[in-house]
C-alpha cells in the first residue's frame, strides 16, 4: 500500500494507491491562500491517517509545484503555495513517523508515467506538461533525471524566438508564450477583438471567459478555419522546442499531458511537419510522442511510487 | 599504455598516451579526399603497430566526427569522411586483434576533459566545442551521456530564434548560424563591405584570407569598437542557447572548448549577462562556465580512455 501527495496552489490530493497502480481511495485538502506550512502538514497528515485506518504506509511520496531539494526533503520556493525553504520530509516525518519523500510535481508524474504506461525497455523520455505552465520531467537511463540541484527539465521558459512574446519570467520567446493556456487564450481574444472571422465570436461576445484550449480545439475539430491555424501555431513552437530536446536528449519518447495536449492531432500533426524540417534524421526518427493516458492521476501516483 | 584516436575529415591522430594522461608519442595519417574505410583502417592499425613497438594494447579508442553507433562500433554517416554504415570497429579489430572503441568525438572530447580536468565530484558537464561547426558532448551521473540512439548532445543546432539566419542544416537561427566560425567571418565580412568602421578595414583589403575568429579576438582585445561588439553578439547567442541548456539539464559546469573559444573573457562576459537575465537562480547559480586547456589534445586523449 502506498500513499501518494499531489500538492498544488489550489488543492493537495491525497491518494492511496493499491496494486495495479489503481487509485482505491482519496482526499483532498484546500491550500489555496497560502496556508502555513506546519498548519498544511498537519491537515496532509490527518488525511493521510484517514485514509490508513490503523495501518502503517511503508512510505509516503509528495509531488509539488516548485523548486525542491529532494535529496533533503525540502521545498526551496513554491510560488503557488507561497512557500519558501519549507522542511515539509521532516514537517511530515514528525507527524506520520514514516520514510516521506518530496520531489518536484513534474519529475513526480513523469516517474509515474513511466513507471505504468511505459515499457522498461524505453530508457530516456521526457513527460511534458502542458497547462497553465509548461513542466518537464526528465527520465534518463530509467531513472528520475534531476540534475545539480534538482532544477532540471524545466523546457517551458527554452527560448525558440528571442523576439518572441514577452513571458512572465522577463524574457521573451520562451515556449510557453506559444503554448501556455492563457497565452493561447489572450491571443484568441485579441485576434477576437480585432474582427477575425471565427465561430468563436459569439462565444467569447455573450460568455468571454469560457474562452478555452477546450473550447478552441472543439471549433477546429468542427472546421473553424482561424481556430485550426491558432493550433497549429502551438504544435508549430512544440516543433522547434521538442527539435532542440531531441538533438540534446535523444529520446525514445516524449509524452504530452496536461489539458490542453487534449487537442491531440491538431498539436501532434503540425508539431511532426516541424520536426521533420531537421536534418539529422536518427534523433528524429528514433522518438515517438504520445499524448498520456490517465493524465488527472498521474501525478499522484507517481508520487506514490517515488 | 592506451591508443587514442581522433579522426576527423582531414587527419587521423593517433596516440599512445601515458600515465598523467600524457601523450608519449603520435602519429598522424591523412584522411581528406574522402579515404576507402579499409584503406584507411589499415593505414591507422600499422600506426598504431608502430606506436606500440611490439607491446599488445589492450584497448584502442577512437572518437569519429559523425553519427555513431557506438554499442556496435558503426559509423553510420561521417560527411567529412564521406562514410555511410561503416564497420569500424570490425575492420579495426581485425588488423589489430584488440578490443577497439568507436565513439563520436564531441563525445570522446567530453569524456577526456572530464576524466583529466574535473573533479569526481562533478556528475553533470557539458563541452561545447565552437570551431568551424559547434558540438557538443554531454556527461551525466558521471558517465558519457549518449540517449536512444547516440545522437545526444547535438547543441550546435538548436534553434534559438526561428527568424534568424539561414544554417546550412536547412533550419533558421540555429546556435551555430550566431557562433560559428564561418558565420562569424562572413558576417564580419559583409558589415566591412558595407563600410563598417574598424581597424579589421585595412586587413580584410589586404588579406581577406586572414580574417579569422583569432584576428577578430585581437582587434576586440586592441579596443576596436566594432569588433568588441561582434563578440558580445557571440556571447549573447551562446548565453541563450546555455540557458536553454542549464534549464533542462541543470549541469555543474560548462566547458567551451575549440578555436572561437580562446576568445574566452570577450564571450564570457556577455555569455554572463545574458544568462543572468534567467529568473530561477537556483540552476544558474549553481553552473560555472570555463574554457578548456590544452583543447587540441582533449580528443585523443578522451578516445584512449574510452
Amino acid at each position: 500500500m502506498n500513499l501518494g501527495i499531489d500538492l498544488g496552489g489550489t488543492s493537495a490530493k491525497i491518494a492511496l494507491v493499491g496494486p495495479g497502480y489503481k487509485i482505491i481511495e482519496q482526499r483532498f485538502v484546500v491550500t489555496a491562500g497560502f496556508p502555513s506550512p506546519s498548519v498544511l502538514a498537519r491537515q496532509m497528515s490527518d488525511a493521510c491517517r484517514e485514509l490508513l485506518r490503523g495501518k502503517k504506509a511503508a512510505h509516503i511520496g509528495i509531488g509539488v509545484a516548485g523548486d525542491i531539494d529532494s535529496a533533503r526533503g525540502i521545498v526551496r520556493v513554491s510560488p503557488n503555495l507561497g512557500w519558501k525553504r519549507v522542511p515539509l520530509k521532516r514537517l511530515m516525518e514528525r507527524f506520520l513517523h514514516c520514510r516521506v519523500s518530496v520531489e518536484n510535481d513534474a519529475k513526480a508524474a513523469a516517474w509515474g508515467l513511466y513507471r505504468t504506461q511505459v515499457s522498461p525497455s524505453v530508457k530516456n523520455l521526457l513527460v511534458l506538461t502542458l497547462g497553465t505552465g509548461v513542466g518537464g520531467g526528465i527520465i534518463l537511463n530509467g531513472s528520475v533525471y534531476r540534475g545539480a540541484t534538482g532544477s532540471a527539465g524545466e523546457i517551458g521558459h527554452m527560448i525558440i524566438n528571442e523576439n518572441g512574446p514577452l513571458c512572465n519570467c522577463g524574457n521573451r520567446g520562451c515556449l510557453e508564450t506559444f503554448v501556455g493556456a492563457p497565452h493561447i487564450t489572450r491571443k484568441v481574444r485579441e485576434d477576437l477583438e480585432r474582427g477575425q472571422a471565427s465561430s468563436l465570436q459569439s462565444l467569447v461576445r455573450e460568455n468571454p471567459d469560457q474562452l478555452s484550449p477546450y473550447m478552441l480545439a472543439v471549433a477546429a475539430n468542427n472546421g473553424d478555419a482561424y481556430a485550426q491555424s491558432v493550433w497549429e501555431g502551438v504544435g508549430h513552437a512544440l516543433g522547434v522546442a521538442l527539435g532542440n530536446f531531441v538533438y540534446l536528449f535523444n529520446p525514445e519518447m516524449i509524452y504530452l499531458t496536461g489539458g490542453v495536449s487534449q487537442a491531440n492531432r491538431l498539436i501532434l500533426t503540425p508539431l511532426w511537419q516541424t520536426l521533420k524540417t531537421r536534418t539529422f534524421k536518427t534523433p528524429i526518427g528514433a522518438v515517438q510522442i504520445k499524448t498520456a493516458r490517465g493524465a488527472a492521476h498521474i501525478g499522484v501516483i507517481g508520487a506514490s511510487l517515488l
